[in-house]
């Protein structure tokens, strides 16, 4: 559709006046609630970067912690809250908008439903939670309340893999007929992201889910049937509830088959391979915060800009969805569907056959 | 052990002196069972370069062929044989001490057997043959007539390969946590590798045997349980009797966990990735006739000196066993190990599950 400068312009103006209505003129509000290494080294430092957000509130078990990174970002000491009373109190604070819940897995659940109660948008963290159940509630509480739920897929936003999906759908590989993904690191003692109560699984949850995105974006299907074996190699205390190393297929409808792993004992780097009748779509590596290299049919193909960050695009996507009222790209449903096919993997696991979807 | 000069030079001497008892001082003799690709351009020029062998009868359907052929590398008129009666007059041809079984897959047993009878040692292309009771026969037949088999697991001594499994067993990369391996081409119309009769299965039986040798000499170990899937995705005649895609997971006793794709519908570029607690030895190419590229913990770690060629490597390998009387490296046994692998992949994408070895 063609569109005059004057219809554009006039455009842009409409949209500017609704963010202006609906935020009263003001940038979208995040309340953090966890401030961790993702929060405070990722994310926080992305939403600084934005022009749509901004840090206006701050759940932390810890008070000294959260009054020195209430100073950095300018948050009053009166929207610091504690994990038993935010939800309460963050209610009447109109200057939060949303919540970033960057908790352990476990967690995400109770969290991001107390928030939509609260009348907050939420932007969860991956995985959306430890089983399909919980998914449904986060869905439930949202729509009940009338919010946006995003999940914090930040390479659904990020500009090498809109290239490459875009090269792929444009038939630059021909047909897609295996897909390759691995990501795994040498994991330390004593994370939270080795007990299971907190994580709900090891790697397949933590790093795994993001090759099973790079399967499902780059295909454009859905999974009909997964595989998957684990393995505890080392016996040094980290694996005692989860596993350590996990290898899965998935059949999708189209006959494409892929072949993932994923390891809390080895760095693999982090990478993936489409490979097409015709060529081949590599990115590594795949996974990483920036640096991200793309090669499609052998040449290097990477999107050099790298700003804003990817933690800003996914915030600013959120403060997109809130603003035009639009659902989010990487929704509660999509989180969903990768929760419900990890379940799966697990299951095919401790069964030792196929499972279909 | 040291040893000095003296004794050096006198074992020397005492081998060579053996080497002409057993041969007569000459080198040995191989005749060339199936004048085609891998057999003019690969093995026929290896076997120039070789200073322990050369060859000394064809086996052909095309007289025309095989006389052109025998004019190239020396060999008397009297040492050209049709596949029906090499069996019989070769045996009389003191010349001719092994054969070169280059044929189709479901051809390897019966022509391996008769060489046998016929007294002649055997290098029979891999896969060894299209199921598990032929490579017994074959093995048989080489033990009754006290004849050597080697199949042709020419990487098996390729120096790249040699020396990533030093590096291994070194401990250099720590434990072994996860292998990737991938070997796929887009095959052509009318191939005899696309023939299930000649074939005995598509990609997995033609390169995918090689990522299944690159787990088991990287790993050193042998699979307890396989899983694998095949699909065909193109419908255009070429995957009308075997898998055109199989992807397939291997646990190994150590609870290491393998990841394997094949392809004849796709030129994944053949490559393999070990990947240990403290680094990873790549190899990308893995599996072509040179050019292979090895890295170890992310430096450039690659052999350089690619003379002698990998197929004269083997054909040496084998005169080197005729005549100090070795068993092969990689021998029948080692052939028989693999099939029996590759028939329970086989066998798992059938029935859907677990495999266990």
């Amino acid at each position: 559709m063609a569109i005059s400068r004057r219809t554009f312009v006039a455009a842009a103006a409409s949209a500017l006046a609704a963010r202006g209505q609906q935020t009263g003129g003001r940038k979208i509000g995040y309340c953090i609630i966890g401030l961790g290494r993702i929060s405070m080294n990722e994310f926080m430092p992305g939403v600084l970067k934005s022009d749509k957000c901004r840090i206006t509130g701050l759940v932390s078990g810890h008070r000294d912690k959260a009054e020195r990174v209430a100073k950095q970002y300018n948050v009053p000491e009166t929207s610091i809250y504690t994990y038993e009373d935010f939800d309460k109190r963050m209610t009447s604070n109109s200057d939060v908008d949303a919540v970033y819940v960057a908790l352990p897995n476990s967690m995400h659940a109770e969290y991001t439903v107390r928030s939509a109660r609260a009348g907050k948008h939420v932007l969860c963290e991956k995985p959306m939670a430890v089983s399909v159940a919980e998914c449904k509630q986060m869905i439930g509480a949202a729509n009940a309340a009338n919010r946006k739920l995003l999940i914090a897929y930040r390479c659904q936003y990020e500009p090498n893999y809109l290239k490459a999906i875009q090269a792929i759908r444009n038939g630059e590989i021909g047909k897609i007929e295996l897909i390759d993904a691995s990501f795994g690191f040498n994991i330390g003692q004593n994370e939270w992201r080795t007990d299971k109560k907190l994580s709900g699984g090891g790697p397949l949850m933590d790093v795994g889910i993001y090759c099973l995105q790079a399967c499902r974006l780059m295909s454009g299907e859905e999974p009909a049937e997964v595989d998957g074996r684990s393995a505890v190699i080392d016996h040094d205390g980290r694996f005692e509830t989860v596993e350590e190393n996990l290898v899965w297929s998935m059949r999708f409808p189209s006959g494409l088959l892929t072949t993932c792993n994923t390891s809390f004992g080895t760095n693999t780097g982090g990478w993936f391979r489409v490979y097409g009748s015709k060529g081949k779509v590599e990115m590594e590596p795949a996974y990483s915060y920036d640096g991200l290299k793309l090669s499609i049919n052998g040449k290097d193909a990477t999107v050099e800009d790298h700003n804003p960050l990817q933690f800003t695009r996914e915030g600013d996507h959120l403060a997109d969805c809130i603003v035009d009222n639009k659902q989010p790209k990487s929704s509660g449903e999509e989180g969903l569907r990768d929760i419900r096919i990890l379940m799966a993997v697990y299951q095919s696991c401790r069964e030792k056959k196929a499972i279909s979807l």
